[in-house]
């Protein structure tokens, strides 16, 4: 049993252990004893042809990096702390943009396929959503999520500030594939360059075998047409690669022999190693996860039960198994994961925390399918050093103060 | 082989067969022969809070029934012919509202559980958020939808007009079984009355099994907090059940003996059948599938390959089995379904057809995990008679004619 707490995961659905958490009994209340609330004694507002959330979720809402000097030239985060499940709403999902959000007419709109093929092919919107589609739920996390936990001290942060840029949906679109087929690949290429129509023409190069096996041309997040501060109207999807890989306003893909080397990752994107030496591509993202509730800014509200959650996550496969301490690492208990459990989807852990009202240090630690354990902190700074900013995935630790604030430690 | 054009689920993806679909093949196309477009030529727009779609897609919005005469009350129907994949963004989420959209302060807001059982509780948003929580992905139906289907004559009407009064979330909220065993429910209760906060004050009756089986309290759609449209701050989620089951705004869950025929279940949402009676409580929504594209309003552009793509949904578990018809039902090939395949959850289905240009009547039959087969018109209406207006799940007909125009038509 993991110390500090920490309950078995299906300790709340037995009979008889919710007596413990009982919050704002009755006593002999009934449906009068409920004063009317205004909103009853009066029709509500008529429909919205496109709705938005409530008035008093106002303060639900990225929060954008760099501002104000280069506008629409940085990252945006997804409040974490607010949400719940494993889905990122459109308005919601993070962005990173190198050049502003390019507001593009889809009927002027052209995707190019050519360089190293037997045959270049221009595509339109409309005849690209011809060709048949899949679907599939995958997360995109920027390189640079998390950058802050290689800093000497605990950053004063949130969940948003510091994990924010990682997010999920439902993505559709045509795979890549069979286009390339089309198109006819000369045998010399193994790469390809994949550029945006953004005024930054942000560019990166993808192996060809990443390409052929679940590259997808996404047209639809969350069954809708994609936002324009994710791609619209088409992006390149690379379920599990770093974030900018996964180009938004996808212009053009040219066939290549090698890598082309674009600004994009040779200035930045790489990783600085131990040594002092840059390597220039890693591409999956490494099993991680986050304790989203309680987390930094969300106080625990007096002693009782709780139920910790949070999302993991791997650009390598499914999650496998997440475990949840109390103590700083010292014991761990495997939490709940939530189904469906997806190869390169968020997946919601969850598991319920008898709080004592002490202190306590909360952490979660991923295993994905390839066996892959997330690293704790030391672990990571060891193996690369501190300078690197890309690929973190480093344990987090929330500790909670006696009195229930929550806050970024180091443990 | 099924007739009229239809293809093999896996045709598109077998090497070779894509080049009959070429469409605005490049020639000697290289990026320099594209047009720079002008959202290239300068920097894009900065990041914004809350996002929203582009302004290119505005025409995607869900349209309200009723208007003007009574703002707020009645239907608004998503855009189903414009979406793609499982899951309906919030914004476009049906709505079905009996005194409109209450503006509901969550912190005023209070859920009470009462009635037949030995200990009242009374819940702020707060205190049920410390519960353990679950997600699922679940589509919900009013029961109504699609009835214009029982006309005598075919509905000059896309399909959203038609069947728009279905759409697909992951929620994620507490269940209801173990708030009713700390409430302790006396074993004479087998109901309850689940009643919202709106004006109408919209209640319902809901067998004690279903509520310990799945029921859950919604308070998260798609990784937020629910929308108001859709219940905020929290609803009853009663998966794959009529669709104003899922108690809106719920404000109150009272244990009874029996079902206490509320006004919204005696005057409305009882089925009445071919004998004139009116048999008050069906509640799953029967397995049904509807192809979105090609759909009226979605006219054909020229013969060729087209991808035939769709939903399909049952009430009483997963579907197992989506055939496509190109002649009108005399013949049927199966389509692919998109995973993941979810109980209660919608599911996309697709199937490549080549287009002749010649005329062409379009169909899909779901079967789900019970054996269950969607209904033609002709069995539905012989079982029922076609006065009824609620539970209408028989298959429906677009009809292609030559130059590409697509209707619903009766076949």
């Amino acid at each position: 049993m993991a110390g500090n707490g920490l309950l078995d995961r299906r300790h709340f659905l037995q009979g008889g252990a919710l007596a413990a958490a009982a919050v704002g009994a009755g006593g002999a209340a009934t449906a009068e004893t409920l004063t009317k609330a205004p909103w009853m004694t009066a029709p509500g507002t008529p429909f919205e042809g496109y709705g938005q959330p409530s008035r008093f979720e106002a303060k639900v809402v990225r929060i954008a990096g760099n501002p104000p000097n280069a506008p629409g030239t940085g990252a945006s985060r997804t409040p974490l702390q607010a949400l719940n499940g494993m889905i990122t709403p459109n308005g919601l999902h993070f962005e990173r943009s190198h050049s502003g959000i390019p507001d593009i007419d889809p009927d002027a709109h052209r995707f190019l396929i050519h360089g190293l093929v037997k045959r270049p092919l221009v595509f339109t919107l409309e005849a690209l959503a011809r060709y048949p589609m899949t679907s599939r739920i995958a997360f995109i996390e920027c390189a640079g999520n998390s950058a802050v936990l290689f800093a000497k001290d605990p950053a004063a942060a949130t969940v948003q500030g510091i994990h924010g840029l990682v997010s999920c949906a439902e993505w559709t679109g045509v795979p890549l594939a069979p286009l390339l087929d089309e198109a006819g690949v000369d045998p010399k290429a193994e790469w390809l360059l994949a550029e945006g129509a953004d005024a930054a023409a942000m560019s990166r190069s993808v192996p060809l075998g990443k390409a052929r096996d679940d590259a997808l041309i996404a047209l639809y997040q969350n069954g809708e047409r994609i936002r324009p501060a994710n791609g619209y109207p088409m992006r390149l999807l690379l379920p599990g690669y770093q974030g900018n890989m996964n180009v938004k306003w996808l212009r053009r893909i040219k066939l290549t022999e090698g890598p082309t080397h674009t600004k994009d990752e040779t200035s930045r994107y790489s990783l600085l190693q131990q040594d002092g030496r840059v390597a220039e591509f890693k591409f999956p993202m490494d099993a991680k996860s986050v304790i989203t509730q309680p987390s930094p800014g969300l106080a625990m509200k007096g002693p009782g039960l709780y139920e910790i959650s949070g999302l993991a996550w791997s650009g390598n496969g499914k999650i496998t198994r997440v475990e949840v301490s109390a103590d700083g690492g010292q014991s761990w208990a495997p939490a709940a994961l939530a189904e469906p459990v997806l190869s390169k989807a968020l997946t919601r852990f969850r598991l319920p925390w008898r709080w004592t009202g002490g202190s306590a240090v909360l952490q979660s630690r991923a295993t994905d399918e390839t066996g892959y354990v997330q690293p704790t902190r030391a672990a990571q700074i060891a193996a690369r050093g501190a300078r690197g900013i890309y690929h973190c995935n480093l344990i987090t630790s929330w500790g909670v103060a006696e009195g229930g604030e929550v806050k970024h430690v180091y443990a």
